[in-house]
This record gives C-alpha cells, structure tokens and sequence, in this order.
C-alpha cells in the first residue's frame, strides 16, 4: 500500500480546522496517532505539521504539544478613532497588556519629528506588550511629552486603556492621525517574544496620535503577529 | 589572524549601503573580491550577502550580480482617494502595469458579497502586475460588475490608468471604502513573480472601491512585495 504523502496529511487536517472537525484551542493528535491515522512515516507527519504551522493553523508549543490556532486572524480595525480594546473586545477578545519598562529619555531625531518638539526634548518611553486571550499580538515602544504626561506609564499601568489614562490627564477624545505599515522576516527574539512560528513575518506599524486640537499626544513604533492580526482600514464611515 | 566573521562582513556592508557609500543600483564587489577585502572565506561572504538579500538591502540577480536595492521602500498612502500613480509619481516612480488576463466570470460568494451583488453575477475579471521603475511591485485580480464595465480590461488595458478608465464610463470620481491587509510568507511562485527575495513576506490587500453614491464599482486582491512597499494610512488630512 502506499503511504499517504505529506501534503495530503497537511491538507486532510487543513480541511478539518476550516470545518470545525479541529476546533480552536484543540490539541493535535501526536505524531505516533497521526503516523498511525495516516499510514504514513513521523517524517511526513512532521513536515505536515510544520506546513500548517507556518500558515498559522497550528501553533507547536515545546514540550506541550500542538495547537489548532485561534483562527480567523483577529481584525485591527484603523480610523480616525482607532482603540485597542474597542477593536478587539467585539470578537470576543480578552485583551491585556503589561508594561515590561519605561522611562524619560531624551527623544531622539524621529521621536522628536513626530511629536514635534524639539530634538532632546523630555519623553516618557514605555515598552508595552500586548495580548489577546492570553497569546501575544504585538509589543512595542511608545513615547508622550513628559511635560504632559510625566507618569503616563505608572497611570497606565494602573488604569489599563490608554484611553482612560488620557481621560486622567483630561483629554476625552483623541485621534490617529498617521499609520505607517510594513511587513519582513521577523528577528529569532520577535518571532519568540510574540510565541509566533519563526517564518512568520512580523509587521511594523508606527503611529501619531493627536489631541482634538491637532497636538501629537503619543507616537509609537509596533510589532505585531502577521499570523494573530489583520487590518482593516475604513476609509469612509469613519467618524 | 583571525578571519572577519560573516556578522561583520553583513554589519559593514550595511552600514556602507545606509550611508550611501554604496548607492542604490550599485553592484556590490563579486564574492572573491569581497573574500579578499575582508581577509574572509567565500562561505561568509555568501551567508553576508545573502542576510543582506533577506533583509531587502541587496537584490541577487542570477547571472547579473549582487544590486544594492532601491531603498527606502515606496511608500503607498491608503485614504478616501488612493490612486495609484498619484501615490508613486511623487516619489519619482515611473508606474507600468500590465494585463496578464482577462474575462467575464460569475462572481463567487466573495466577490459578490463585496460587490454587493447576487452570487453568479456576471463580473470582468482581471489579473495585473504593476511595476514601479521597472520592478514589480505587486499583482493581483480586480473585479467590476459587468454590466456597467462590459469591457474594463480592454479599456484599461488600452488607457493604462484606472482612474482614467473609470473617467470612459462617466465616473469623474470614486472612493476607497474598505481595505483589508495582512502579510504572510509568499509562496514561491508569488517571491518569482515579484522577483523578490523568497524569504521575504507578501502583503496581501483586498479593497473595494465605490462610486461617490456608494455603489462599490470594483473589488480586488493584490499581493504586494513587501521588500519594496510600505503603506500609509492617512487618518486626517483626507479629504
């Protein structure tokens, strides 16, 4: 008889994620009960599952074993009002998020330009990482006036939204005013920090956001997980 | 002596390609003359050269030589009115494109849905790569509702610009309503069409575009080299 080749083991299994058969979250039979179920070699089951793996379907966790992953991508949806939790809490997401460090540095040339305030000029940088039900989807830097917003980071910490943190400081309303967006290969420590398959790419997003009055409030600079996330841009029902 | 490490081959290079002391367009010294330069073995060379490649600083063209890519990356601003070539004449782009197909098909479940017409709706459907200073830069599949765009592709095939073509059938204007992006590692043949490096991401963009009654005129999705395109998103200053 002959053995069931790899792409049809990566298929079979493809179709029973997109079916439900493989629900979110599920365990993946082992490779021994999968060479089994297949009559097929652990070398094929392996490469199958390494495929899946790095369209994003499963997720290998060292030691645990092998996830179907949360599919669909979770939608990030950009406007002129763009909010994490506002974004992710409709899709049924448990968005958190941790503060790994912050300071006042001295911004540096493109923080500056984005702020616009003169180079040098006192900035509170805060290193963030965020997830959704528990897996990471992004981590990055992001930089306020200090003269502003001298404890943004121990409020936010605190407080949680960011959008509340800037109610604290009395601003109700804010607004995104440039994205810019690119994808590449992502570094071994990204790929690592975000629990994402090595060959998943990573895209980069860098953001201004403004006060009503036009006044850049916060700019950052964002990893995020090509396999967890996809945007969406709405460019006219947005208010 | 020590031999230079190929970190070091790769980090000197890069920084020489950042400070233009080897320009876009260049081509970089053969392997042994690098080899010589650095005191190194041919193997580090080529495992510099190639970290290089991945990283988008440098384009391996088999048979022609190792060029220095036209960095940085074109930037495509995504708004209410995305057009194309006013996207990329700016940035001192010269933008070709070419049918690679055409014809009239029923429309499947997704693109009716984001035609909002009935499922086997007759719609053009058509295949283009777009190339920017001669590179491609992206290609995909459009769709426009048959009935009001009979011969789409021929027009526009014939007129080159699609904001000209749109102009052919009365409509002076039209709007990007949605955009959808997300990058995943191309496959293969997407890395050959492109000629991008094959480690190098894809970015996959579904639109649809709208008369200004909001009628959605086309739909379509395009595979963007992500070597060679970042996007921005205009939240504001949109008109």
């Amino acid at each position: 008889m002959t053995r069931t080749s790899w792409t049809m083991i990566r298929d079979t299994l493809a179709t029973e994620i997109s079916n439900r058969t493989l629900r979110p979250g599920d365990k993946l039979p082992t490779e021994p009960e999968l060479a089994e179920r297949f009559k097929a070699g652990r070398h094929s089951v392996r490469r199958a599952v390494e495929a899946l793996a790095k369209s994003g379907k499963v997720s290998i966790e060292q030691g645990r074993g092998t996830f179907v992953e949360e599919a669909p991508l979770l939608t990030y949806s950009i406007g002129k009002r763009t909010r994490l939790r506002t974004n992710l809490l409709p899709q049924g997401c448990e968005v958190s998020g941790e503060t790994l460090g912050s300071g006042v540095v001295k911004a540096a040339h493109g923080v500056a330009n984005a702020l616009e305030v003169a180079n040098g000029t006192d900035v509170v940088e805060s290193h963030r990482i965020t997830l959704a039900n528990g897996k990471p989807i992004a981590f990055g830097t992001s930089w306020y006036p200090a003269d502003r917003f001298p404890d943004f980071a121990e409020r936010r910490e605190e407080i949680g939204s960011a959008t509340e943190t800037y109610k604290s400081y009395g601003i109700e309303d804010y607004l995104r005013r440039d994205t810019e967006m690119y994808a590449r290969p992502a570094k071994p420590e990204e790929a690592k920090t975000l629990k994402q398959h090595p060959d998943l790419p990573v895209i980069v997003v860098r953001k201004v956001d403004t006060d009503t009055d036009g006044i850049p409030i916060s700019h950052s600079k964002v990893i995020w997980a090509s396999g967890r996330v996809k945007f969406t841009i709405s460019g006219q029902d947005d208010g």
